[in-house]
């Protein structure tokens, strides 16, 4: 049995759904964002970063959506969501969510969370402005170079499936126009038709 | 045989250092960032993402250093560098990993690439102010949370000891005062000890 913290619409959905594909005995704990639960000190216990998600295991806390995911993908090898005996070909996917966590969510980030940067309101402000640049330049490079099709990784779904759907959901919000990329909007209408995507979905929005 | 294309001073360090460990056959090729040469045609044939490190492989090109450095210890289990055999401690090895490199190494990038997010030279000017104060942050959650020592895991010198060495290397410059850190000090210090280390560092410095 695994405990998930998650809070709606962030990135915890990926871990959430990988948890449904994998077929895993999973419970759900919703951290409240609008009471900024993630920085009391009952969370800051399972986590002290103080950020979603968080996964308690039996055999201890995992944190880090790239982590979580490779761990869902090792622990349960007969969902074949990794390319596990096969070095190389791991590490392509590993490379994938890496970057979906350090350069595309982070770019994203300063939208919602300059403040982790910086102080002044006018950098923030600043930050915001440059987020439509930023995040596009980011599924730019998605586009061209990272979505084989039909699925991330080419034929295969994997977990990186579920992490780029996730961010993807923030296209829009984050202002960048979904035309420029057509790859990446067919192959979130693709992932979104999973009966696991619905599950999660779901549970988590109601 | 693998080339590993890097800059010094650098998060390609880390990599570096594993291939040794790993006792892997490399070879080095030099990206000079004084002429912007990542962001020049040939690099980015290698890399579109225009950033060190990146590796050819038989098997074609990988980059992201937490990738990587999992790419190098399954590929060279000999050398032990991850426990490959636990999904869950090869997760909480990651999870280091993913940290440094989503978190730690971003809070650190706003000192010295600050127009990634903001094209205000007073927001850049902010985002410099505040990196003492986030770098500093992820070093006090490393010091508390993550180096179990000797090593970053324990007892066994794993993947994340490079990573977290290669970026401790740049705290005084971030403006962190070391002596808050004096775990991850010794840490740096045992690191910098390592035959393989001081070779990676002659052969990137000279």
């Amino acid at each position: 049995m695994f405990t998930l913290y998650y809070a709606p619409h962030t990135c915890a959905l990926a871990s959430h759904i990988a948890l449904i594909e994998a077929g895993a005995c999973y419970a759900l704990q919703r951290i409240d964002f609008a009471r900024a639960e993630q920085r009391e000190a009952p969370y800051l216990a399972v986590n002290p970063k103080g950020r979603v998600p968080a996964m308690a295991t039996p055999r201890g806390i995992l944190t880090e959506t790239p982590a979580m995911l490779a761990f869902i993908a090792q622990n349960f090898p007969a969902a074949q969501l990794a390319p596990l005996d096969d070095p190389f070909a791991f590490a392509e996917v590993q490379a994938v969510n890496s970057f979906i966590c350090s350069t595309l969510h982070v770019a994203h980030a300063h939208r919602m969370r300059g403040h982790r940067w910086a102080d002044d309101p006018a950098a923030i402000a600043a930050m915001q402005r440059k987020v439509p640049e930023s995040v596009g330049a980011c599924f730019e490079l998605i586009e061209q170079h990272m979505l084989k099709g039909p699925w991330v990784m080419g034929e295969r779904y994997t977990i990186c499936d579920p992490y780029l759907f996730t961010v993807a959901q923030w296209l829009e919000a984050d202002g960048v126009d979904p035309a420029r990329f057509p790859g990446v909007i067919t192959h979130r209408e693709r992932v979104a038709a999973r009966p696991a995507v619905q599950k999660a979905i779901t549970e988590e929005l109601g």
